[in-house]
């Protein structure tokens, strides 16, 4: 049995810093890199794909809204056909920063209020699609299991990583808890290395109601923007491993 | 003999048009195309690219200063580690449009304060350079004979492309005289053209003091922003041919 | 009979013009002056404000998302309270160039999505209020008749204008017909005069169904984003003025 | 004896945090409030004029480039008319936040590079006192002795504030040490502290030779962007008032 983590990275801008990108490249297998629309740049994406390549972690496309100020978090309107060209340009920019540190950018994760909207926009959702297809249809594309942007990626011919949430309460229906609700974010961590060990194998994940769902997960994602976190995800990825889960990502680094 | 006419392309942005593309397209052979720095947005790029490749118009990446507000034209100290990784992210967006409308990204030209800057800004000219490098180092670098950029590319082995400008008054010592000078652009279409026919014969350019300065251009700049610069780039061109001068790009569009 | 005529204005940004503001400023009594977050710059909001205090129009803050890519066109989710802030943020950046150049700012307009989202959107309705009420109460608002936000404006006191737009078609319902569909926009000049002339005369708008809607306008508001667009706000009008119909801002320019 | 002590706060932008504006607010007289140009957004600005008010403590406009992604350190050569409308943008939007919050915007302090650069460049410290003069000629303005822009300030009539920096070396010509050379900050709480008494009691500042120079200062600029500098303000503050130097602001409040 095997699993991938992945962790956003790349998030710092300018003289802002953000997360431990350090700790978290000794930890995860896939890192979802910040494009420069929501956060990072230039330097911040290079320097991140530099370490991502040494450490020997896939490089993925962490592709948002352009919106500084609400860091992608806020849903915006974006007509389909801008939003592709917008994804186009910022996978091609990550991808740049990617080559030129030895590396490949080999899957896309949308992030934030994007991830959110294309739960369900079926618009927004195929627009994110054909932006994958048009740049290259060999790249993985990572999201939500029965969000319309796998369903639609998938029907498209794309590669699809389904993706569950180490720290995250889920529904019995199966969608995420409301960050605003109480409970929606798990903190201890011993809870919630299990709750990854019984994704890894298969076993689903314990709702609010305490009925199980059968999720399957392709990939795990852990989060790095404060010290517990930190601690998290290295303590998932430490009962993973004891209890023989290999961690490995859905794809090479090299890109063929 | 033959010569290569360039003009700047995409620079609209979202709402506001600037240029007639469409005209330039049809006379120009290659497209020094805006790539969202100082002008352009993911869609103009994309729109942008996709006629020139129908027109056979070679892409080059118009890179500048991260400066909408004030179009690229103002001089900013990005620190060179900075400012390469800025041009890196430019080329990989640009060409990831280009490639999505089957294209490549040929050569690569500063735009406005940075190739203004990079005539005697050692620092930034090898920024530059050593991003063109890090992305291909076989695209082409397009700039002003005599400059640093061009200097510091030859020296790193880059294949450089010599310009002149059609409506551009030039001092004894061959630097441009500036804008903000009485008779720094000359209007008349007619001039203009006989001072492109001398540039593309080999025979140089008669500077503010009646003497001629030797200077070699592999390709002359015209502009596109007002009708009647539009019929003035029309005029050079129909004048070149008109005297036996073949109208082609330094490169190929394919890429290979 | 009176009535005002209001122009967005104020909306090229840095390299980029948009509008014929000086012919509009001839024409209208208010003017809807751009703050920068979807389209004008500082020195482009000071240019307009001098030039509309000296033609002695009335300025408006015509407030918008932070999103220049979409010209403020594209719906974003921005939590109430920051967007209360971005709105403060804006009339004070305005009532500043005002108030350097002789005027004040005397009322606020949304702008594109946020006009049309806060028709319905009560939190972010009551953001935009609560914005109004905290930087001057005394500020008269403008926007669509049975709208969310007139009508909490209202409730809050403040001092409301009730705008109809001379060249849109009108539902039975008394929306606009979306510009998406056939015959939203009027193109007409004597039809568009004739439906001004009986707007100010209390008459009410022939709406799509030949229906004849009883809307009561305080003010009217005309394009110039076009040769064409500007005559037609000359033929309004003139329209008017031969009608008997006085063309006076609702406010005065001072301020108190 | 008494004197001020001023530092950089509202420098926070979106999701990024940076500096402990809560703790610097309890030790410093006069906030140099960022109008986000290169840090701070608008509910940023809101929030620190709101504690600041609470805490008594003078606000000012620290006004910067329009260059989030350089932070307002990059040199760029703004047209000076822009400028000063930048300048003005700014101060106007920061005082709709003061006045929102029962406060007032009482002096000017430029950022980073434009306080760096109007050190020397004379168009550029014009064009800010410029703006300073047509929105409120009342303000005080804050700024490096010696400079350019204290000169001019003080020839149009503005009220002039003397700013020396607690933990920087300084040359025996009375510029700072440039921070790329070692020895350009200082750590050491108990040496710097001795220095800002030194500064306080008009006894001068030791320079890097360690000649004495004669510096008047009428404010010392701490810094709050990590937990040592918080302390380091902390160790200031409570120095000079163990040795009987009041902690004063150089305005009230209130602005009348």
């Amino acid at each position: 049995m095997r699993i991938d983590l992945n962790s956003d990275l790349g998030e710092s801008f300018g003289r802002w810093e953000l997360g431990d990108d350090e700790a978290l490249l000794s930890i995860v297998t896939s890192a979802n890199v910040a494009c420069g629309f929501h956060a990072g740049d230039p330097s911040v994406l290079r320097a991140t794909c530099d370490r991502a390549v040494e450490a020997g972690v896939v490089i993925g496309a962490q592709v948002g809204y352009s919106d500084l100020a609400g860091f992608g978090r806020r849903f915006i309107e974006v007509p389909p056909d801008d939003l592709t060209n917008d994804v186009i340009y910022q996978i091609g920019a990550l991808d740049a920063m990617a080559r030129v540190t030895g590396g490949r950018v080999r899957y896309v994760k949308p992030h934030g209020a994007l991830y959110n909207a294309i739960v369900h926009h079926e618009e927004q959702a195929a627009a994110v699609v054909r932006a994958v297809e048009l740049y290259d249809p060999r790249l993985f594309v990572l999201g939500l299991p029965g969000s319309a942007w796998l369903r639609l990626a998938a029907e498209a011919g794309l590669r699809v990583v389904r993706e569950a949430f180490a720290d995250r309460a889920y529904t019995p229906r199966g969608t995420l808890v409301p960050r605003s609700e109480p409970g929606a974010v798990l903190h201890d961590p011993d809870e919630v290395a299990e709750r990854c060990l019984r994704l890894a194998s298969g076993k689903g994940v314990v709702t609010t109601d305490g009925s199980v769902l059968p999720i399957a997960a392709d990939s795990i994602c852990v989060h790095g923007d404060s010290h517990g976190a930190v601690q998290m995800a290295r303590a998932v990825a430490a009962r993973l491993r004891a209890e023989g889960i290999g961690l490995t990502a859905f794809a090479d680094t090299a890109g063929e």
